[in-house]
């Protein structure tokens, strides 16, 4: 079947498919040092409380809250980790730190700082004055305040992170159930394309970008990955590569190129032949010949192998991994809502449209007042904006904002502007053309950019879809402003 | 020195201390596999160009644009990875495929949509029909377009993404310079404290919830971690285990507990007797023991070991290890701006402000409208400003905002009202109390609230500062609006 016979479909409809096909893998048992950015296949209960005794939140010392204040004597202390303390009578009182056990018979604790040490009494007996009078319960966190014994302190389905791993080791949850992690093999295909070492190039050749940076991208994703090479254009060998991958058991197979190589598409019939192609045209831009099959296999007892034909062109392949391939990488993963997140950002210069296919435009996203480097037509829009107040208006007069507390609210008022002036800007990457990888240097989004004629003006609002962490993002130069009164 | 004998400093006079006294790691030499995370200590520039040759966009045919529309023999095919093609003369042209060269005397492609296939000539000559004249140039991407020879393509200082694995091999950098990679030992303390895998617990015993949560918080920063294992609370094991640590050689100790045992606080002695405290108490909540010390270590020829004494109760390490370590472990790897990301936020909800301390408080951030749980109050208002076209004003009216193409201008203002009224808002993980881990549990942010008398408004917007990747965020239940028109 030519390219052409395929049905031209929809980004949604492309990533429908896919992840109508794509099923969560099996659980599998981890200890807790192998679960950082699991998902959890199993709900997590607490075996017994947290404290399991009544603990101080304090320095200080443990009290019968109905002797009030006065001078007492010290008959102990509670040390966390040792348990050698008397318990407290009426008339009495025992030291305690941070985090130990309340001695029996107290039912409070006063901090440090409202106490006295008083000279030691007869027989060397320690003495101290307690300033204020407690009620009871007074810096106690009783048994079972954090986490009460049964609860379910992680649910099946949530992924684990550092917190996350601090929660189960608390519970004592060293042995967990967790979704398998996909297996992922990753494979080039072209004759003119030679290994990245390759050093000068030959005529005719390119490096292959492609492999590294999707094995890259599937590590990432916390994949497995199998580097399966390079693949000559011939039916015979991309064929052995194929067998190659299906007997490595992997969960998906990824290539890239040969899809869109005119009357010499290789890839497509091959996979037609083996499996089902479920789409082979997707009207984007860039990925257009972005082509995915599903393989059943009865040799392996029937399980079912993935393949995405990605573009060749490295830019394609990048965006159509993002789009396309992770969405179903964290289903595998256990991921509930595995799409890209979308936010709205405004863009920093004009787009010029593209009248034919809706396109995927990378971008850095930053937070802040307009970049450098922002169209001078938005700048002069952004100060004249900023002289008419309208910055300060949307905050002041916003009716959802209220200040803080009284003390600071003059200074509020100014800083929250400041704070509602920021927002979140989409800095381009500069020329879209599919082979120039440098467009997805530093992207940490590509926004949704509508096949339309003309141009999208800079300060429009677009969505924008997620595909690396903000943590990283660039700073503005003078800072993002903090909450007033901070 | 007791405690209450360090000066109490703000959290960023903290961090400025803390960086100031860290350096960015020396370069180390890795290959492309290993190259995702890592920051490049040199400049990689590109030994060829990119495409090496001109290069066809499009699958068609290579054509001398002089010869204009017409029929024309077809002389031979370039095909990506194969040279055996004849020179195009005029009069003539060739096959040519997606990415393969332009054959010598072609000067444009005609995309084969703008083609006809024509009966064989005599002698089984291939014949096409050019339905357009082409322009010079046309659909051919010139040598060097993408990159040109000698280019930088990266600089030192950047961070090796999955694009930027691909720009490396695109010019065969396979060897590269990067910042080594920190490394990191984490301790925790306590006689109460026990491995997580113990159960039932003993009288007065709590699992060790900081050190598996810690290694983790490391190993995700990049780190390579070493587990030190729970020191018992005397001078000799505590002074055993930072002597293991830095025959380890360690850059970085992480210890957690001892450094709010009132008048049992080990840590602090040891860490003046070892080396130099540069603070021991912070103004933060929670958190407020926080200590940092540097060791020089003339054993080792003089280096330095930064140690970060957190406190023990899990909230505050966590908190304390994002606000202060990893700033601090992004610096060592080669980060230029290794401070955590600020953005504003909107509450969710009301929070009760602390009039001691300002405070980190746990949320998770998400984008779109006001959240389930969000205040009655917020939601009455939200709900409100809706009915008063507030919402839609603030896009359809911004000066900022121009709709894009004429087409789908109606439809435009509605969506880009629907995007605008999108924002991040803060999801309280509810109650902050240190002990509390959940409180971290999905946590994304932590807010900075002002220390105060009263309650921060739900509405209010507050900055705050990502300790975790927004691309895992909760998704609104109507999803987030796209580009209008896309």
């Amino acid at each position: 079947m030519a390219a052409a016979a395929y049905k031209m479909i929809s980004i949604p409809e492309a990533q429908d498919v896919v992840l109508s096909h794509t099923r969560p893998l099996g659980a599998v048992t981890v200890g807790l040092a192998g679960a950082l950015g699991r998902v959890l296949a199993e709900e997590v209960r607490a075996p017994d409380s947290l404290p399991p005794f009544p603990a101080s939140i304090k320095d200080g010392y443990a009290v019968v809250a109905a002797d009030g204040a006065g001078e007492f004597p010290v008959v102990g202390e509670s040390r966390a980790g040792h348990l050698d303390q008397l318990p407290v009578a009426p008339g009495s009182v025992a030291y305690i730190t941070t985090g130990a056990p309340v001695p029996l018979g107290a039912d409070a604790v006063i901090q440090v700082e409202d106490t006295e040490k008083l000279p030691d009494g007869e027989g060397g007996q320690c003495r101290v004055r307690i300033c204020k009078a407690a009620r009871a319960g007074q810096d106690i966190r009783p048994v079972g305040s954090d986490i009460m014994e049964g609860d379910t302190v992680l649910q099946a389905g949530e992924r684990v992170g550092v917190a996350e791993v601090g929660i189960l080791a608390t519970v004592g949850a060293v042995s967990l159930r967790v979704h398998a992690t996909p297996r992922v093999a990753v494979l080039s295909t072209g004759d003119e394309v030679v290994d990245p070492a390759t050093a000068p190039l030959g005529p005719g050749q390119i490096r292959d970008a492609n492999r590294a940076m999707l094995l890259a991208a599937a590590a990432k994703a916390g994949a497995e990955v199998a580097d399966m090479g390079v693949a000559r254009d011939t039916v015979g060998h991309l064929e052995g590569c194929l067998a190659a991958a299906i007997e490595q058991r992997v969960d998906v197979l990824i290539t890239s190129g040969g899809v869109s190589m005119g009357d010499r598409d290789l890839i497509k019939p091959l996979l037609a032949r083996e499996g089902t192609i479920h789409f082979g045209r997707v009207r984007m831009k860039p990925g257009k010949p972005l082509t995915f099959a599903t393989l059943t296999l009865p040799q392996q007892g029937g399980r079912q192998m993935l393949v995405f034909g990605l573009p060749g062109n490295p830019v394609s392949s990048f965006v159509c991994f993002h789009l396309v391939v992770l969405p179903a990488l964290r289903k595998m993963g256990g991921w509930a809502a595995p799409e890209l997140r979308r936010v709205a950002a405004r863009l920093a210069v004009d787009i010029k449209l593209d009248p034919e296919r809706p396109e995927y435009h990378r971008c850095t996203l930053q937070w802040g007042p307009p970049p450098p480097g922002s169209a001078p037509a938005l700048k002069a829009a952004v100060a004249e904006a900023a002289a008419a107040q309208v910055g300060a208006a949307r905050c002041a007069e916003d009716p959802l904002h209220a200040p803080p507390a009284a003390a600071h609210e003059a200074a509020a008022h100014g800083a929250a502007a400041d704070l509602g002036a920021q927002e979140l800007w989409a800095v381009s990457t500069g020329n879209q053309i599919s082979s120039r990888l440098l467009s997805a240097r530093s992207a940490n989004a590509v926004l949704e950019i509508p096949c339309a004629a003309g141009v999208l003006k800079a300060g429009s609002l677009v969505s924008a879809l997620l595909i690396d962490d903000l943590g990283g993002m660039p700073v503005p130069a003078g800072g993002v402003p903090v909450t007033p009164g901070f």
